[in-house]
C-alpha cells in the first residue's frame, strides 16, 4: 500500500547544497551570522530544493475545510454553519487569506475536505469531500480507518497534481468549526500531553465553555484510545477530515521535494500526523508562526520546529503561513542575489584584531 | 529654533480613526482579536495616517552611513575602509538591504552622512556629509553641538522631501563600521543602563575585543558626561552622523505624519535621541525586528516598542525594517479588504454557548 513506502520515497535532504549554500554565506558581503535565522532558512531552503542557491518560484495555500460532529458537544463559540459560510467567503475572495495571499502573491486553493453544508459548484472549489463532516469523537471514532486512510491519500495527489502544475511552495491552512478540539485530541495523543495543557480557547470561547471543551477532550481519548504509535489510527478517532487531508498535502510535498510551510495550530497537527507516518517529512517543514493557542509549542516541540513569527494569531485559514511567505523568499534571495567580499571589493575581517 | 518646535508640530495620533479601525476589526470574518499583533497595528496605522482603513502606498529605506573616530581604539572586527566600500556596494545593489528592499518593492535612499573615503559622485548618493568620521569620543566629543544640530537638521529635510515625493512608509537603515559603539554609548547614557549591558559582539567580535569595547565605552562616558536630559548633547558627544541624521529622518517622519520603521540597534540608538527631543516622535515608530544587540532590549523597553520580528539579526542597513515592511502592508490591507460578517453572510458568534 502506498502509505507503507512513503517514508522511504522522501529523500533526505541534499546535504551537499546546504553546505556549498553554508560556505557561500561566509562570503556574503555581511559580518558572517548577520542575518541570523534567514541563512539557517537558506540553508535549508538548499537542503529542500537540492540546490546551492534556490529560488522560490508559484506559491500555492492550500486551505481543506471540513465540520466536525464534535460541535453538538458546545465546544466551539460559533455554530457549524460558519465553515461553509466561510468557504463562501475563500471563494469571494473576502476572508483573512484571501487578502493575504493577494497581498504575498500566493494562490489559494480552497478544498472542501468535508464540509456539512452542500456548497454550489465553484471551479475555484475542490471537491474532495470524504463525509458531511465527521462523527462525534466524544462517542466514538471521528472516521473510519478507510476514511482517514482516503484523507491522506487525496491530500498527497492534490499536492503532487499542485507540484505538478508548477507549485514552488506549499501551505496549509484550515477552516473548520470545532476543529481546535480535534487538534488538541491528536496533540495529546501524539505528544503524550495532558489534555488539559493543550485545550486552547479556539476562536475565543467562555472559562465556562474551556472547561467542557477540555472535558470532550478528555472523553473523546478515553472513549476512543487512539494508538500514538499508528497516526492513522489517531486521525481516524479524533482526527478531521482537513486535518487529515493537510496531511497528506505534507507527505505530498515532502515527497515532491518541495518546503511546506505550516500555519499555526491545526496545520501543527496535521504535520504530528504526516511525520508520524513518515518522519522523512519533518525536514521538509517550515513553521510560520506561533499560535496563541497553548497547544501548538507541545506540536512545534514534538516536531523540533522553531517558528519565524510570534504575532499572537490564531485565526488559522493559512495567515500565519502567508505572513511568513515573503521572509522565506526574502531568506532565499540574499543567498542568491548577494554580491560577495570579492565581487564587491570589500575588506574582510581585520583578523589582527581578532587574536 | 527648528529644533525647539518640532514636538509641538508633531500631532498626537488621530484616536477617532483608531475607534473606526477598532470598531472595524470586530466586524470582519474572523474571531475578534484573532489577528493579534496584526489588529493592533492596523489601528496603529489608522491613527498615523489619520484614515479608518489605511493604506500603505510607497515605501522607501535610508540608508545612512557615516565613519566612527573610535574605531582608532580597535573596538571592531572590520577596518573602516569598509563603511565606503559597503556604500559603494548599496549603490551596485549588491548588499542585504538591495536584494530585501527589491523584494518587498521598497526603494532605498543612500546618504553618506559622513563616510571618511571620498566617494565618487553618484546620482543614487545624497551627499549630505557632515564631515569625514566623528572625532574619537574616548577622548573627547563625537562632533560639534552644530554638527549634531546640522545632522538632525539634513534627516528631518531629507524626510519631508521624500514624503514630499510620495514616500508613505518610512525606515531607517545604517551603515558605519564603529557605529555599535556609539549606539551602546548613546544608550547606556540616556537609559542608564551600565555600558557592559548595552555592549554587544557588533559584527562578531572576540572577547578581548569585546572588553576594550566596554572599557571604551566607559571611558567615552566618563571624558564626555553627556547629559541624558539633553538628547542633542548625547548625540555631540558619543553619538555619529548617521545616527543623528535618522533621528532626523524619524523627526522629519513623524511631522509629516508617516510611520517609521525602525531597524534595529542603531535605528534604536537614533530613536532613543529623536523622542528625547520630541517624545511625540514615538507614536510613530514601528519597532521592526529585535536585534541580537543586547542594548536593543533596553532601548525598545525605553521606547515601549515591541519588536514585530526576532530573527536574531544583527546587519543593520535597514534589512530588518524591510523585512517587517510585508507584515505592516498586510496588517493594513486585512483592515481595509476583509469582509465583514454581514456582507459576507456569515453568523457571528453564537452568544447562547457563551454565557
Amino acid at each position: 500500500m502506498w502509505i507503507d513506502d512513503i517514508n522511504e520515497e522522501i529523500v533526505p535532504l541534499d546535504r551537499r547544497a546546504m553546505s556549498s549554500a553554508q560556505r557561500r554565506q561566509a562570503i556574503l558581503t555581511k559580518p558572517a551570522g548577520s542575518l541570523g535565522r534567514l541563512e539557517e532558512l537558506s540553508v535549508k531552503l538548499a537542503g529542500i530544493y537540492r540546490e546551492a542557491t534556490p529560488k522560490v518560484g508559484r506559491k500555492v495555500i492550500v486551505v481543506a475545510a471540513a465540520d466536525h460532529g464534535v460541535t453538538e458537544e458546545g465546544v466551539s463559540a460559533y455554530p457549524s454553519e460558519v465553515t461553509g459560510q466561510m468557504v463562501l467567503n475563500f471563494l469571494k475572495g473576502g476572508a483573512a487569506i484571501n487578502v493575504l495571499a493577494r497581498h504575498v502573491e500566493a494562490e489559494v486553493v480552497v478544498v472542501d475536505a468535508g464540509v456539512k453544508a452542500k456548497l454550489p459548484p465553484s471551479e475555484n472549489l475542490r471537491s474532495l469531500r470524504i463525509g458531511p463532516g465527521t462523527k462525534n469523537m466524544a462517542k466514538g471514532p471521528a472516521m473510519t480507518r478507510a476514511q482517514a486512510l482516503r484523507c491522506l491519500e487525496e491530500g498527497m495527489c492534490l499536492a503532487e497534481e499542485l507540484v505538478g502544475d508548477g507549485a514552488s511552495l506549499l501551505a496549509t491552512g484550515d477552516m473548520g468549526i470545532g476543529n481546535t478540539t480535534s487538534a488538541s485530541a491528536v496533540t495529546s495523543a501524539i505528544t503524550g500531553a495532558l489534555s488539559e495543557a493543550v485545550t486552547g480557547r479556539g476562536t475565543g470561547i467562555s472559562e465556562e465553555v474551556w472547561r467542557r471543551k477540555a472535558e470532550v477532550l478528555s472523553r473523546a481519548l478515553r472513549v476512543n484510545g487512539p494508538d500514538p504509535e499508528d497516526a492513522i489510527d489517531v486521525l481516524s478517532k479524533v482526527g478531521g477530515f482537513e486535518i487529515g487531508m493537510l496531511a497528506g498535502v505534507i507527505l505530498g510535498g515532502a515527497k515532491c521535494g518541495r518546503p511546506v510551510v505550516l500555519d499555526g495550530f491545526i496545520s501543527g497537527a496535521s504535520a504530528l500526523i504526516a511525520c508520524g507516518i513518515a518522519p522523512r517529512a519533518r525536514e521538509y517543514l517550515i513553521a510560520s508562526h506561533r499560535s496563541v493557542e497553548p497547544g501548538h509549542r507541545r506540536q512545534l516541540a514534538h516536531l523540533r520546529l522553531k517558528p519565524l513569527l510570534d504575532m499572537r494569531m490564531r485565526l488559522g485559514e493559512g495567515t500565519g503561513a502567508a505572513l511568513a511567505m515573503p521572509i522565506i523568499e526574502g531568506a532565499a534571495k540574499c543567498l542568491s542575489e548577494m554580491s560577495t567580499f570579492s565581487s564587491a571589493g570589500v575588506s574582510e575581517r581585520s583578523e589582527q584584531r581578532q587574536d
